[in-house]
């Protein structure tokens, strides 16, 4: 393929300007994944906007995440069913989600890294994941993990989420054969450094099959994770 | 599944114990996986006994990593078609390794992070993988980049290796739709501070889908791409 | 020149005193820049103090960067036309900004890089910059950026602001010929370690022509890129 | 008891001046504990000298770490049967060693935290402790760990030696009522960053019970072993 | 001891499944230790529910850390003895605690480090450890420590809490022969680095017979003294 | 001096105990010095209960740092002349204080600096240093700072306070003989890492004659100033 | 512009495939800038054939950094009139060299910081840039600075150099209004963590006007020099 | 004083320009004070171009430090008594040396700080202090301290070199009256992070007085010891 020919290729793209943001539709419109939004650092009007806007445009799901209620109170009652997931503030609108396949197991080491999860979940969920959890099983009692080695081993693929200490991949890791997503979280103080030992721990995982995302970046665990299970159930 | 019938599960495992090393053979015999060693720390003759033993009981590929030309040295001419990847310092035995299926496309910025992306192609293929390599194709010259947007396209799964500034995932995961493993290397000086500079980059990238290895951990690159790679051809 | 007449040449400048702070007036008289006050860390009257004496004394443009709207309210109705730029929480009074000249293209990777960007864009027009914005242009959807180039060939000098991988400096610098200005944004989370990580990938760019400079400083990459603007057109 | 009676209690106590140095033999007479000494940083003449007035002055066993084959060519034949334990860099006399009591298990995760682990059980074993030892056993392959509870429930105290994840002690610790002294090495690369990622990790431990020494300290967590297991056997 | 009969070991446990959360109670069950909840992290309504369940289920002592009041009162007058430790942020249920044996030392450096050493004095107390105290005798005035060497003298362990320099326990690790906790502390600013300075100089003692723990975490410090001091009394 | 004759020195020593606090009171006695209370990690209770007895117990000036206005409150008004330095948070009892000898100048490099360069001052005044500013000269506008050689000439000790760059103290040092206490603030933003870049500056110097303290330590400042002014007057 | 019009644009471009690196020539076509090879990390066969290549397709100058002198030993003799700049590890290629225009002033604040100064010289002079140098003025000795005034007033651009302390940027920068290039070295020791304690104090610069390339990148800098002269000078 | 004055008072200062260097005479003409030379990073030749010139100009005493003995070897037989102190590798011309006043205690907490306080101890002397040491003193013998206090309390000053945990100047200060100059050194391993943790041990001494300098900087130890001494007894 020449250069030309590669140019060709992206010549198809198109972004919608609002001025302070750059939409793409493209990738909704292809392959029926959600388009997302970051709303952190945001104003409530212009992460509104955004989403509005994809509503009106597109089809397909829509997430907007790391979003605060004012701006589910902004978008909620704008003829659109979206709906705000406090838990993970992730504000959603379910719509032309594919039929759940595969098999996505979202693990997590303590009760304190639900939200972080629970963002993983709904991400995947949204782009046609079938999601099963098992929460609160980490490495200082492992009775509770090997209790579940059968969804372990059914899993396609497998997040884990875990802060302090951040030991639970590595474990997860040497017990089945699907790829694992670590996915480290802020939970923990001191030298937890809000996250960044979770982190090195896992980017320094003794058994192989590890990817690592971002502190607390549910969002980025969950997408990588549909991305690998649909890839398994083509 | 109960803990009893989990640890039911675990009780076909047996480790080959060396005195100063364990050996799993379980997962060589199950999946026609490597059985791998990593050599840095352990002395010439730690390495050899642990690979010469596995060449002896295994049927499969082996695969030394971190592995310096003494070690070859030591186990070349034992009855066993080892060879030595000077550029990657891997100790190889290449028997047993199915056919090649799917697709890992792996990446470069620059021809310094060559050896570290060998040891991620001769993993990966030793998984069974069809590896395809696309390398000096740093952001700074995006037209390089683009003009291989077909065997972007193609692949499965893509390792991106790149070190100084790390861009390089972020713009290759915003071009394709499969998975991407970023895979920092310590190529730079300076604020690079050892290939940090460019794993951060990677774990803050704003392209999704993307999961991140450590630092010059090319073996763990190739192993998690041949895993989702395995997953999309079953 | 010797050390004597290096001494004559600065005893020409002369500070006013108020005591808590020494106001230097001489650079705006020689040469039409705005006088600058870093507002943080002081409290609203000294920065009213140095900001009203600033506007009695010279007759150029005044910038109080960093400002809050307590400090606006103090000094706005004081027969002066000072301005507040909220989003950017600038103080800023327009008079005898000289006639923009050149070309300063200012781009930012995000909509949340916004704040800082403004920053950087009203300050290059205080000092006679003529300034044109491109926004949400990050790498991950390379199509965005691509479908401005004949704004990037245009600049005479390039601030290019992003936060989280910080990795769009590089892509710029490596499509223009003109010195690019990269601006760390604090924008991120987890392994973004505030705004570190932009900054360490920017600095380890393997593209050239590029000058980094702090973290959300919007004023610095104004400031450097008038300067450089400027002397582009004597 | 009041200052001067504390004083009073310090008094006992003299120092053997080297002129370099000052020896304190008070421990080691009163409790049989072995003196020691940091050879890193010092001449080969220094610590040969400090080693030999001791093994003059003293009657029970010496020890000193990080001791090059230099030092022992120069103190070896002098008189004294030192010993050189070329795996932990150790110069030993093993004399006056009370006899074994108690049971400390020491435990590593790979065959590269080997040299570590043995300087701990060399302390612990001239501090009158009996020492087993339970090698390569990391979390990435559980069973090799569970194939041992019999040896970890017997323990009195477990020392766990681990680098790169550092994840065992967490695992250890849930198994066992023990204390368990966390001990990191420096094995591993990139993110590890020469033992920190392993430190980080054990001290954010999700486990209760353990304390954590210097990355490679065999040499403390062996000191600390013997005091704690001393305690449960008086 | 095979793999089998391991897990067998492993079988007599089973958790509590709450659906965010897996409560253990065969550790209390066998031990009379306390079930202890982290409450960081946790919303008042989980911590609540997981005591309230242990409350119900066990017998023995509970121990809520980091809880903040309102999660007392909502737990306080439910049919249990709970009582709140303000100073610690302790939720505590003081039933079945053992009689008090050994004699654990509980030091602190200064006054600003007493939240912390006494979250430490109450773990160890439910525990069974009797527990004495002795504060702000941090090393800038020795005759301080120096009046109290009775007391240091006469413990199986000793805890030392300090902020800042961290330097105390150094010093009284060099007096005792005793195992001590070092238990560092965020009390400090600047450089302190949130505690991270007090941690290091712990971590490289000059004196031997030191375990350190996590900054802040005086629950662990408590614990693991408490074993050891057990260790020693049975 | 044997051992015992040291601990006979120390003998005279007593601390005063107040169940939270061991408060001394001999260098007061001895020698005219403040006592100082760190109130920052104090109840305000704890902090009153020591100034009051301070006040009480010894004639001397007292000085209690980072203290808010609730501790004024309390100890305003009970019978003693506390005074509230609200600029620096200082809670201050100007009684005994020494005539003021020798000459320390305080200079700062930025008018944000003033809190901590007051800090300094104050302590140093009730030491019985004469004390003279010099503000807001940063090495941005070196004229500033040239313009008032005489002061920097004339100083016995020269206290240098400076955030975000830290350049200050060099520039000062090259230009004086007298000793230089280099005084870094958390002034700044983004890269200045809350102070740490300034005191990095600080403590790499290419300038001698430089002693560095904490992080916004003015009172470890203005102490050691009048140490060294009072040694250079005696 | 379009998409399609922008991907036209790049399509011009073309890269020279030698199987381990993409040699783009479009640049140095179109703008007589030297072509630049980064030779750390690549050995030296791949550096000689990558320089080789260049000479022989291009016309213009050359440039090889980092580069040992076994690479000279390679191309030194091969038809063209390489020479090995030694201090600074440079292999050049002078060549259709642009005749020097402008003023680049390159300063030093220490003799030990005149290799990397090297090579930013050399860079930018390659590059058609008048460069003049002026070394080992650091701010510990002011008057060395303020003999050359003269100079300073007199460059469209200038080069700051410095290891340690850093602050010779803040310095210059406060006395010139051209633009500064701030070039941290990896000079000094202990605190100044390879340079990493200079690059904070360049980022943090009280002085605007200033750009930070990363440290030791003599290249970067005098490429983004050249860069801002041509500006100045067309 | 004006600034024309300021200028007029630098006016005097001439610098001697090597080419490479820039050295100053003014100080040791005007106050016998030792020209020093720091030589790393420097080749054998400037090193010994400078110090040769020196010896010819000057009349006084110079120091090189970080000296390797090749540059002795150049130097050594010029014409000059230039001496090399191997131990703590410093070029020496010990002319014109005051006769030693005042007291300079210099302490060590190691045999291993040894060369870097005598790096100390030689730059005191050479400006005319009286020094003493006291070495191998550290925190964990606290009775080989506290038998010297009769030397504590002689000295106008104190430098205490410590490495590992730095502990030692915290207790120095906190028994003498005199200013503490804490000197951090690179010893240690692991978490001492190459002196990174005793130097912040030494910024967050709880005890006043206390100046710290960068890490093996025992020039700037002696210099600013034999500074603020030399103040004493003038």
């Amino acid at each position: 393929m020449s250069v030309a020919d590669g140019l060709q290729a992206l010549r198809r793209l198109n972004a919608d300007d609002l001025g302070f943001a750059q939409i793409d539709h493209h990738r909704a419109w292809r392959q029926a994944m959600p388009e997302v939004v970051y709303c952190e650092g945001k104003t409530v009007e212009q992460a509104a906007a955004i989403l509005l806007r994809q509503a009106a445009v597109s089809t397909g799901p829509l997430l907007g995440t790391r979003a605060n209620p004012a701006l589910y109170d902004r978008i909620g009652h704008q003829g659109y069913d979206f709906e705000y997931v406090e838990e993970a503030r992730l504000v959603v609108l379910r719509r032309g989600v594919p039929a759940p396949v595969g098999q996505v197991l979202a693990v997590s080491a303590g009760t304190a890294d639900g939200p972080v999860l629970r963002e993983a979940e709904v991400t995947a969920e949204l782009m046609g994941a079938k999601v099963e959890r098992l929460v609160d099983v980490g490495v200082a009692g492992l009775h509770r993990l090997l209790g579940h080695l059968d969804a372990l081993y059914a899993a396609r693929v497998v997040i884990v989420a875990a802060g302090m200490d951040g030991a639970l991949p590595s474990v997860v890791a040497g017990l089945v054969d699907a790829p694992v997503i670590a996915l480290p979280t802020s939970v923990g103080y001191g030298a937890s450094l809000h996250g960044i030992s979770a982190l090195l721990t896992m980017l320094n995982s003794c058994a192989a099959g590890i990817g690592v995302v971002n502190i607390d970046n549910g969002f980025g665990a969950g997408y990588l994770a549909a991305l690998i299970n649909r890839g398994g159930v083509e």
